[in-house]
């Protein structure tokens, strides 16, 4: 069964005088912004300066003047951010940002991303990048070009592994593991010590983590299936140093890496990165609103042949 | 302004007894067979065992029991097979084989790969692969199934170049070539001794070319434009002793090969392919109907990194 894991994510700064989105607004708008996307909300934690909310697909994290929404799947993103400009009018949103990455198959989508900055730019101006060649994996990013600025503190990092091993994308779809074998599988505990964790097992497969720290968080996504594997990491600290955990893991063929206001990406991946993985594509560049981006692909060079995929007849997305 | 090089290809072969493509059927009928696939005949040439027509997406070769139509943009190729099988019934058709690249921008296509074989499998049961990734370069084939063998001397080869070098685009989309200026750019002449050529620049960008001599065919098709370069070479005899020039003239950050039939494969590609190049994927795989299909992708390993592309706010295919 496909699922297409590739994930969709907008980060909303509200105006600090106007509005705590983590005090002044009920859960139940939270519920309705995603539902809006056609997401669901399915549990949550929260700690004094952050809540997360866990998704039916991804994630939705909040503090008192941002928020961050990953949604997966076949979700419409861009009508949970339509759904909040309605609630809270422009002059409380400070900026929008975003992202969405190249999809496994993009044809399965209700819309590209072409067509949903078409939405944004409705109702505010932006600048729109492609980081990466249209033809190999590669992010969109559209943010509002107004005078807000990003501090050089806030700095994001995404890890995410395509195509993992067979043996380890059959541990993780062989239907029985539970939450709690999957994170000592990825060695939660002892990488991420005094966060508080939320997770969810899916049927048939899948798997997602949140886990907040104060005004920290990090999420996993797993979409363990053979033909379309996908994992991704994100957080809004280092990850980068958890490379060769990652790959000794999963044996990903690729892994892609994107973050924002990290100086020292090159000298960190190279540091960190095993040497079979080969850098096909770097791309950066510096938004007009300070955000230093980098947006990384490494491949395996291939030792061995592998044999063609034979299609099912049934018409399903899984036979594409 | 963006363009889809990348192709739709049928092979069909009829049945001797029955039917002689080259003697016995008038122009008039490939005009109709290629314009049902929204594509158009350009001019034609040919000689005692085949013919070549360039079209205005791509080439048409026909022989006496055999044809190949290859397609490009946002042709329907699968129309055209239907409008073949609709005017020879399929007691004259001896075998399918369809197939279909990743496309740049797959979002824009009339219909995807499973929608293509959905209308196949109306006329002809067969068995489709994949090979290559989805997320990835990658090829879709289908053939019929059925008692037909392919004959070991029957090989094809397909080399194509994706992201040639700033100056190789700049001067392929300056707009004052001529045919005869490209031709001696890749040494047309030098290399194939012996083939009538008819070739095409096309405006405002993009190249084909079609060769023949005997039974021999190879087509060159080119779009150049710096986001979507596509450059393909397809034959049925041996391409891949060109690969260092091919190189050479664009500097590809990426270069597909794809085989039918070659059992040295990985020998002579490793002899010609140069050093700044990796194998990111190999696929092998014997269909039951006697071919050998090797699909392999190459790229160079990044040495710098790019800027990200700012795309227009037009709504295009182009800032996509």
């Amino acid at each position: 069964m496909f699922f297409e894991g590739s994930e969709k994510k907008v980060q909303i700064i509200v105006n600090e005088s106007q509005l705590s989105l983590l005090t002044d607004i009920a859960d139940s708008f939270w519920h309705d912004l995603v539902k809006s996307s056609g997401a669901k909300i399915l549990s949550s934690i929260e700690n004094s300066q952050s809540k997360a909310f866990l998704l039916s697909e991804s994630s939705l994290f909040i503090w008192p003047h941002k928020l961050l929404l990953i949604t997966c799947g076949t979700t419409q993103l861009i009508k949970a951010i339509e759904f909040f400009i309605n609630e809270f009018s422009l002059q409380a949103i400070e900026q929008i940002q975003y992202q969405r990455k190249n999809e496994y198959f993009s044809y399965a989508q209700p819309s590209c991303f072409s067509q949903d900055i078409q939405v944004l730019r409705q109702y505010v101006s932006g600048a729109a990048y492609r980081f990466g060649a249209v033809d190999s994996h590669h992010n969109y990013l559209f943010h509002q070009d107004n005078e807000y600025k990003v501090k050089v503190s806030d700095k994001s990092y995404e890890i995410v592994a395509y195509h993992i091993s067979h043996s380890a994308s059959k541990l993780l779809t062989h239907g029985e593991l539970t939450a709690n074998e999957i994170r000592t599988l990825f060695q939660i505990d002892g990488l991420f010590p005094g966060f508080s964790i939320n997770d969810h097992v899916f049927h048939p497969f899948g798997y997602s983590l949140n886990g907040i720290k104060n005004d920290k968080f990090f999420t996993v996504h797993i979409t363990p299936q053979a033909e379309s594997s996908y994992i991704s990491v994100s957080a809004n600290f280092d990850l980068i140093s958890l490379l060769p955990k990652l790959i000794s893991i999963l044996e990903p063929a690729t892994i892609d890496i994107l973050t924002s206001n990290e100086l020292n990406f090159e000298e960190k991946v190279s540091r960190n990165l095993p040497s079979p993985f080969v850098c096909t594509s770097l791309v950066k560049e510096t938004l007009s609103i300070g955000y230093n981006i980098v947006f990384s692909s490494y491949s395996q060079k291939t030792k061995k042949s592998s044999d063609a995929v034979l299609l099912s007849p049934i018409n399903d997305i899984q036979s594409l």
